[in-house]
């Protein structure tokens, strides 16, 4: 109870002041603010609450703030008033420990005194109903800390009780009490609102008037020495009235008192109790009114909250406790990224990075490694594929595996990757296919290997890469990479290609094919296809994308079997254990760069002289190559343009000299170009069956 | 039973083959010498089994490789006879394949032949017991494949069994076969062996003698038509000798048959039945001598053992079933790291790595990438030192934690990580304390953390950082780099600094003061540090490790709280998320490639201009700092001398002023300087317990 001071003698009115109840949604939403919206601007916000008056006994009177606060023009809810309040997000525990709470008060009660000097709240009394809520959201720990305060006038002295307070009912009889709701009813629904916080009151023995407040002279003309008028009150308490009645006091006494010695108060109390509707526990009572008419300056104000312990100071809620922790877990992983937009990177598209869809081929040291960066950059749909089971030397070097799914012979590669991310983000979407990739110069009909089984796979990765928009080149042999390096070009999908020395790396981005055809569907609409054609690429400066060569364009000879006849040192792709981490991320962070440009693939290659330039995206270069060199510490950028008869990438010497089924390939003779459908799987059933050399 | 062909009539005598029995230890060893000594040398090499001759009935015949097959001069077991062997160890399945096991079976046969018309064979009848072993380990599968061969020589035509074989009770009285069991005995002590694969009988009702093959002449003079031979015989069937017998019936068929034509063989079975010697089991029979004295030519041989299936082929044998999980993960990581000695860095000294104990201070991102940086580098001694509680955006950028760990408010990151570690590899030695690392500016007065805490915790610092060998500093604040720089520079331990932006990073090696006395115990006893003092630094170039910068030394300022007053995309310290990954591959690569140089952290720095030179280690360049950008994905190398009046690492204005108690630092007046010892854990309580700013 906060008790306003002086004149002893008649007992004083007191207020109950609100609680402030602050809604998990609206964190949530401030959150989603803070994150999107206000990120590191720390100026005051709009924001809006509501109070209700039929909350049974023994609730305390509350300021409700939900997820809607936010939105100044969302309705109220029905049966509740409105409080218009300002948020004071500050971007540090440090700032909102200092912010100057005085000085914040000083500023509210003097905007609502010159609402009350200049008539304003008479012609809307939602001025009187206002709040302001410090905050610090350490989005981190999910802890928010606030400080609320609902800003009362104070009136020079203490209101001394002339009578009451009383319960409705035993001033008002049946009727009047009936009457009393139906004007009141009535006068909402003429000003299209569910609920008047205050209003005027006039009534005899048979009838009961309200009145909107800027209809004061008319309504009270006539009257002497007392007036009644009306708050809705959201306190439940028989003996006192709730805070919203306090700025309607001073309201009164600045405005009326000049004309009145006391005023009636009818706190308006609106209850359905088992069925029916219950007014008549409302209160009424009579304080003597101040003289305020003539005082020009604005009275003191009180109105911060007192924190659970009943001392000045904040609260905190914690919600990382009460939060789903799945979602909680979602929650922190957008948090880290969007805090890159705030200061560091404001033009970052932060969605063309999260909503892609990302195919790695190989779940080995690479595989492994890309996908955590892909984790990093909160990319949400990953598919692995891999044929190859978990072996005892891969958990120190591959990060998704761990000595238990080396037991009983290892767990399939690919399904144990996804099973893992899943582990460590219950958001993820990752699928596994434990598959293989036919690759050429290893014979279909060899062991147990069948033409049909092949033909399987090949379709199956088709679609998949159908199904995704960047496909990852991760497995530990050339040939692997020959498939699908054709049918992502045929399907124009970005591919993003690693490969480890011992401790040398290339990281490139293919070149990305001219679209069949222009026009919608597009991934990259922008692409300066017929401008850049016009730069010609004598030099290697201002490649545009599509004429950007793939890993298989410096290179003549086709993709034999290079696993067979290695030795163990070969075959163990042996690199220092840092390569593949580098190689894996710069990986990620290639494609990421890509996506941010708006030409994406299409997007003129950067070189190592571009260092010093002016860069084309707002994280940087976006290169065709990244070679690296470990033993130097040193990277260069080459570019390479793509090669007119490229056994993967070129239209010419790779897939129409294959659907053409020209016999200078060697292909078998068997096979029917003309009854068979051109697809990618039937063309490379004819290599993978002859062992072609082409 | 392999037969003998020709002469229709007198049932033929047969032979029952070896089985090849190597065992576990024999796989081992041969993983260790490949490994270790063999490395890519596909040169033959020599090897030893034996054979036994005791066995139950029921077992076959086996040629037994174990461990020791190795070690020529290793001894034979008890009772059995020695075979010495080729290994032919291919580096390729293959090469395994396409062996020309004809010709190895030929190049075998004919050297037995030649010891057989040498003579060589009498003097040496062990010359006969030839094997030959052709392999491929896959070490990376554990999976051993193998095929044995026992040459044998093939007479020109069958032999037809005169009499026989019967049971040598059947043909010996009881005082005959002790008469054997002594005269063998005593011939085997005599030529100080426990077993005798070849020996000559001769024998009336009363007497049995044995000898040598080379006592022939002496031995059988004045015998005529039949001579006995003896031969030790791994063999238990009742009806079939065993293999060795082969080349003996053809050294005695080419050296004898010109003056016998039969030759009684006694295949001498020697074993313990419930406790009593028995060697009635033994068989004995009579055969023709083919009449081979006089052809010049090495007959043809038999001799490759057939597999499982019964076919001629190879055998495969998976130890991985049966080792021990976690042995095989040792073995398996062990053989990844030895496979980059192998060929590609054949002067890498892998122990230097392996065996070295690190600290990780921090285990976050950096600390995560770092640790499984190591992991793959084979270091087995981790520990991680961090007081932070695992949040649900830790794990898609901290490799070593999942959902799971976030769970209750978080697990502490230090023992999550340890545990990660033992999860990823069983072989690891990790262990993690969750504790403050006490920062100036911190004051310890504040909240919740005494005095006495921070003693506590500097001391333990002091201790961990004592027993390990490299510092790893790899928090997220500047300040709490600077007591662990300052220790760790007092006793000499290479520090490894990663510290992150947005976009960019630092990787670097502190400077290594020089040794406060030369001589014994020195961790780098050839450092130059003489020499080059000579060559001053007045340039950045050949600046030794000992004159290298810290972290602090290109800063004057005091480190502060940085921690306090930050906004939240400052706290979070914000970074692409592929940065981490490769800081922390670097800061690993880094400390590898200075552990290679002799002269280990005192080592000249290299710069990006040495990045033309001849490098200073087999493993590339060591430079005193990274210094990466991503946007541009590329590294600089600079390299800055120690600041003499560097706050953490310089002996003026670091140690020595702070142990002097110099009261121009603005130390506390009440501590004693002369009263307690001036340990680093008390120069630090002076500081942080004054704030100073020095």
């Amino acid at each position: 109870m906060a008790a306003t001071t002086g004149d002893p003698g008649l007992s004083k009115l007191q207020f109950a002041p609100f609680s402030s109840a602050l809604d998990v949604g609206f964190w949530h939403e401030l959150t989603q603010k803070k994150l999107n919206e206000y990120r590191l601007d720390e100026a005051p916000k709009d924001i809006k609450g509501y109070y209700y008056n039929g909350d049974s006994a023994g609730l305390p009177a509350r300021l409700t703030l939900e997820f809607s606060a936010f939105d100044m023009s969302a309705p109220t809810p029905a049966r509740c008033c409105p409080a218009v309040g300002t948020l004071y997000n500050t971007n540090t525990l440090e700032s909102f420990k200092t912010a100057d709470k005085k000085l914040l008060l000083e500023q509210a009660a003097n905007e609502i005194w010159e609402s009350i000097k200049s008539g304003a709240a008479l012609e809307n009394p939602v001025l009187l109903n206002k709040f302001l809520l410090l905050t610090f959201a350490d989005l981190k720990k999910y802890h928010f800390y606030y400080w609320f305060c609902y800003p009362a006038l104070c009136l020079p002295e203490s209101l001394p009780l002339i009578q009451g307070p009383v319960g409705l009912d035993q001033r008002f009889s049946l009727k009047q009490i009936q009457a009393l709701e139906c004007a009141y009813d009535n006068l909402c629904q003429t000003e299209g609102v569910t609920a008047l916080p205050y209003f005027l009151i006039k009534y005899d023995e048979n009838t009961v008037l309200v009145s909107l407040l800027k209809c004061y002279s008319d309504f009270f003309q006539g009257q002497r020495t007392k007036i009644t008028i009306g708050v809705y009150d959201p306190c439940n308490l028989a003996q006192y009235p709730g805070w919203p009645l306090r700025n309607f006091l001073v309201l009164a006494a600045h405005r009326w008192s000049s004309s009145f010695q006391s005023v009636e108060v009818l706190c308006f109390r609106d209850r359905t109790m088992q069925g029916a509707r219950d007014v008549a526990h409302s209160i009424i009572f009579e304080v003597k009114l101040p003289e305020m008419a003539f005082s020009p300056d604005c009275p003191k104000a009180v109105g911060w909250e007192k924190n659970q312990k009943g001392g000045m100071g904040p609260r905190m809620v914690n919600l990382s406790e009460c939060m789903d922790p799945k979602r909680l877990a979602e929650s922190s992983v957008d948090l880290n990224l969007k805090l890159m937009c705030w200061r560091l990177v404001p033009t970052l598209d932060l969605d063309k990075v999260v909503s892609v869809k990302c195919l790695l081929l190989g779940a080995g040291t690479l595989g492994c490694n890309v996908a955590r960066t892909l984790m990093g950059w909160g990319v949400r749909h990953i598919t692995f594929v891999d044929n190859a089971k978990i072996s005892y030397s891969n958990p120190v070097r591959q990060p998704l595996y761990e000595f238990e799914d080396c037991l009983g012979g290892g767990k399939p590669k690919a399904l144990a990757a996804a099973d893992r991310l899943q582990k460590i983000f219950p958001g993820v979407n990752a699928r596994g296919f434990n598959m293989s990739i036919p690759m050429p110069g290893h014979p279909v009909n060899f062991s147990s290997v069948t033409l049909e089984q092949a033909r399987k796979d090949v379709e199956q990765l088709e679609q998949l890469i159908e199904n995704h928009d960047v496909i990852f080149l991760l497995m530990d042999t050339r040939e692997s990479r020959w498939l699908p390096a054709v049918i992502a070009a045929s399907k124009r999908k970005l591919v993003i290609n690693a490969a480890l020395g011992f401790d040398t790396f290339v990281v490139m981005r293919h070149g990305l094919k001219k679209p069949k055809q222009q026009g919608a569907g597009d991934l990259y609409p922008n692409h300066p296809v017929a401008s850049a054609d016009l730069l010609g690429s004598s030099l290697f400066a201002n490649i545009p994308g599509y004429k950007l060569g793939c890993y298989f364009c410096n290179d003549v000879v086709a993709p034999g079997d290079s696993t067979r006849d290695r030795t163990l040192d070969q075959q163990c792709t042996v690199s220092r254990p840092g390569l593949a981490m580098i190689a894996g991320a710069l990986a990620v962070e290639l494609m990421v760069s890509v996506l941010q440009h708006p030409e994406g693939g299409y997007a003129i290659a950067s070189s190592s002289d571009d260092r010093m330039n002016e860069p084309p995206t707002s994280l940087g270069l976006v290169p065709h190559q990244i070679r690296g060199f470990l033993s130097r510490f040193d990277n260069v950028l080459p570019v390479s343009l793509a090669f007119d008869k490229c056994t993967a990438c070129s239209s010419k010497a790779g897939l129409e000299l294959l659907t053409s089924g020209s016999t200078c390939l060697g292909l078998p003779k068997f096979w029917d170009y003309r009854r068979e459908p051109l697809c990618p799987a039937n063309i490379f059933l004819l290599i993978a069956s002859a062992v072609v050399n082409f």
